[in-house]
């Protein structure tokens, strides 16, 4: 391993991801641990980051995500739209520690209230690898966001909590018993069909996966995707202003983002794709970046 | 306690309720544990029985609910749509007992695929009630389902899960968070007025919540109410078919029915109301009458 320059952390509700950083900008290590934020309290954010990467330290820490919320080791408040993705001088510098740890903040929006904690650095990093992107940049995950950019800045943007809603539904409800493992393409489609042309079936609908895995031995892998599809089509019916007649940028995990794709690309809408990983990466080095005044 | 001459037993997933019943169709006592059918093996279900009504014991036990589906004591078979509500004839017997218990079978619709168990028991009773009823009756719960009847029969049904919703979102998901314990009638009629004229908003209004708790300090009460009339006008606009120039009758129990009759009667929707409990009992009563030649 080469001279650790900085650490890039990107430090979630339920993960801790770091990358040891050379000079150069080249990864030289890559660790993660289950020390999210939502389990730590504020005495614990040091020892979880010293014990992922004490040997490399002291360098500068640059953070993102869940870490710098109320709840967080330090607030960083957030920005409010429309604005610029968040750059290293608006960083916070958390008190009470010999570390230099620096944690970006988040976006917020006033009407529709709405919020964001580490996608503002994804999109940056979408940006800066994308130079001139201009247009629709969603990001599947749990809390899925959908991002109007345009001239390097977050203009507006919602969220669709469809991801913690699939979790919840196929593992917490009554469906979780007719639920498979795997995936079935065409009953996702169907799902997707229905609910993004028709999205007030959407409650009448999710029971009957329960009672066709009664009824009709619906195959677990089916009802699986179908659920996926009926919510994703309903969140696609929400977010229609966003992507009707536009390109869409997604960035999220390979598995999901490809979900969205195939329901996109349906509907006529082209799309791209990036790794929701990749670009955090790229966001806090575009961010850091701004601290060395090297390009990024 | 006078002479018991029958058990009549309510045995849900997660509740098990006997009244001891006199031969004139008086109630001598009301018992329940938690006992329900999702926590007992096939040979819990005798146990659980004598441990809550072991002293009126041996007499004929009527019972409906879960506790005739296939994980259950004994499986009875769904009545099919169209069909009357379900009669002490089509009962199943217990075997492997000494005890004289008798299950009262759910009932199924092919397409759109639907089931009931416990329901169907309640409809009868409801009926029982009100001779010659004839029209939709609703029944608000974890699993809310609207009913077409007519001429004594079950016509057609479906089935929303927005209870079940409601509390995994009120209080696993994200939205916790924001939740607070309390009511405000104004925000539950916002939420429903939003979903029931515009279903395709629901996806991306759900995280609002969270963000006005924490940009606008949304009370929480507000937040609780707004969730609850975000899903209830998404279900309703997906029963349109329904209630939509119709009376409606809520079988329920009590808070809940009434959010159901305010939401339906803004829509100038005629509701009555009867506790679900009494259904219950209406109608295991009615049908065990039928095996006593007696009027119910």
């Amino acid at each position: 391993m080469g001279d650790v320059a900085w650490i890039a952390v990107d430090w979630g509700t339920s993960h801790l991801r770091a990358w040891l950083m050379g000079r150069d900008s080249t990864v030289l290590d890559r660790r993660s641990s289950a020390d999210g934020m939502g389990g730590l309290d504020r005495n614990g954010f040091e020892p979880a980051l010293r014990a992922l990467v004490g040997d490399a330290l002291p360098v500068p820490v640059l953070a993102c995500g869940m870490v710098g919320s109320r709840q967080g080791w330090a607030e960083a408040p957030y920005a409010t739209v429309p604005c610029a993705a968040p750059t290293i001088h608006t960083a916070v510098s958390v008190p009470g520690t010999d570390l230099d740890v620096r944690v970006l903040p988040g976006v917020k929006q006033d009407n529709p209230a709405d919020v964001m904690r580490g996608e503002e650095t994804q999109i940056a990093g979408f940006i800066a690898r994308n130079p001139g992107f201009d247009g629709i940049i969603c990001l599947p995950g749990t809390h899925t966001k959908w991002v109007h950019t345009s001239a390097g800045e977050i203009v507006s943007f919602r969220t669709a909590m469809t991801g913690e809603m699939f979790a919840l539904l196929s593992q917490q409800s009554v469906l979780r018993h007719s639920m498979g493992q795997g995936w079935d393409a065409e009953a996702f489609a169907t799902g997707v069909d229905q609910t993004l042309s028709r999205p007030e079936t959407l409650a009448a609908s999710l029971f009957s996966l329960r009672a066709e895995g009664l009824l009709t031995a619906l195959p677990g892998d089916a009802a699986r995707a179908r659920l996926s599809g009926l919510l994703i089509g309903a969140e696609l019916a929400s977010m229609r202003p966003y992507w009707l007649g536009q390109a869409v940028a997604l960035v999220g995990a390979k598995a999901l983002s490809a979900a969205y794709a195939t329901a996109l690309s349906a509907q006529g809408v082209p799309t791209q794709m990036a790794d929701a990983e990749d670009m955090t990466l790229a966001g806090l080095t575009a961010a850091y970046a701004q601290l060395q005044g090297e390009a990024a």
